[in-house]
């Protein structure tokens, strides 16, 4: 579509380049942020602005505002279990469930031979360096069971073998809360069952 | 989902205030953001809030980079017929045809009792006064074919009917090009037998 503003061209082709927006949605974003308040476009404008000084925790490479993040600088944290995961949004999922009160190591992504992602592109040589200094006594693997996950987590517990001293465990599978037996898929059944836990009657 | 760094939960916020987009996915823009390259991060929040210096055509009320918009200025355009539409989305689409080389007149909306959408909500006023002033031979409404877009054809044209000078008309409804027969509604398809138009063997 022809748009006869410079201007209003111009937002539309830089919210058309963030993904999934394509430029009919960006077109229409920007007629809405056109007939806004202007209190609203700069608060806007300026929050993408800012995010250039959020920082990345120096310890587990999770998104802080100084230099260690919240979950790291809070000493009340257990500090001897390190939760291995492959995105800041997924220390967030872990998070808002309440139940875990160990420490994080973001791997920022996983390995991933199609997409040319390789150990060296992710934050494997600082946990390998982090479990040497921090001797911490678990590791646990909260890796998506894709293919990829599962070739990243085979590479990862070779290399933490090495380290006598750390467990390392990985995130239970099975059948989903409200998930219908009948429509999971066999691998994740069959392993349901065999991995299967004592029922408790509380 | 907690959010543990205040500058990334400004911009999620944010942007998860323009239409359509929910929390989850200013969260998943959010982070792309925050792992985009800072000059395009300062682009975007440049480009939004430039926006506020985006004019509104004192004449056609069309968006325009000046006073007068692209179509306004440009006076090789045929200056005695106007086609009012609703928004500025309206005129993209029909100066993106390059069919139509008349004038437009941008009425801001349509009149609404369910929106409280009155006509001294649009530039109602501002069209009469425009046709007392340029005298136009021809003002086309291209208006979608809701009931609240045939209140305001009925209502505008009650009003420039007075104009004994200007003619009045509507685009044509009918089947549109690509679409079948059978799955088009009883109405437009009786209107279209209605208004049938000669087959010119060319």
């Amino acid at each position: 579509m022809k748009i006869n503003s410079k201007l209003l061209n111009d937002a539309v082709e830089s919210l058309a380049a963030l993904p999934g927006i394509g430029k009919r949605t960006a077109l229409r974003l920007s007629i809405h942020l056109l007939q806004s308040d202007s209190t609203y476009r700069e608060r806007l404008a300026k929050s993408v602005s800012d995010l250039s000084q959020v920082q990345f925790c120096t310890r587990c490479h999770n998104i802080a505002d100084g230099s260690l993040c919240e979950v790291c600088a809070d000493t009340r944290r257990e500090q001897k279990t390190i939760c291995l995961v492959e995105t800041i949004q997924d220390v967030m999922a872990i998070e808002e469930t309440g139940q875990y009160m160990g420490l994080f190591h973001v791997l920022g992504g996983i390995i991933s031979p199609i997409e040319g992602i390789g150990p060296e592109d992710l934050t494997i040589a600082e946990l390998l360096e982090r479990v040497q200094q921090e001797r911490p006594e678990e590791v646990i693997m909260a890796i998506s069971p894709t293919i990829d996950g599962e070739t990243t987590m085979f590479y990862i517990s070779k290399l933490l073998s090495r380290h006598a001293h750390v467990k390392v465990s990985q995130i239970a599978r099975g059948v989903a809360f409200g998930g219908e037996l009948q429509y999971t898929d066999e691998l994740t059944l069959a392993r349901s069952i065999m991995t299967r836990t004592p029922y408790l009657v509380s």
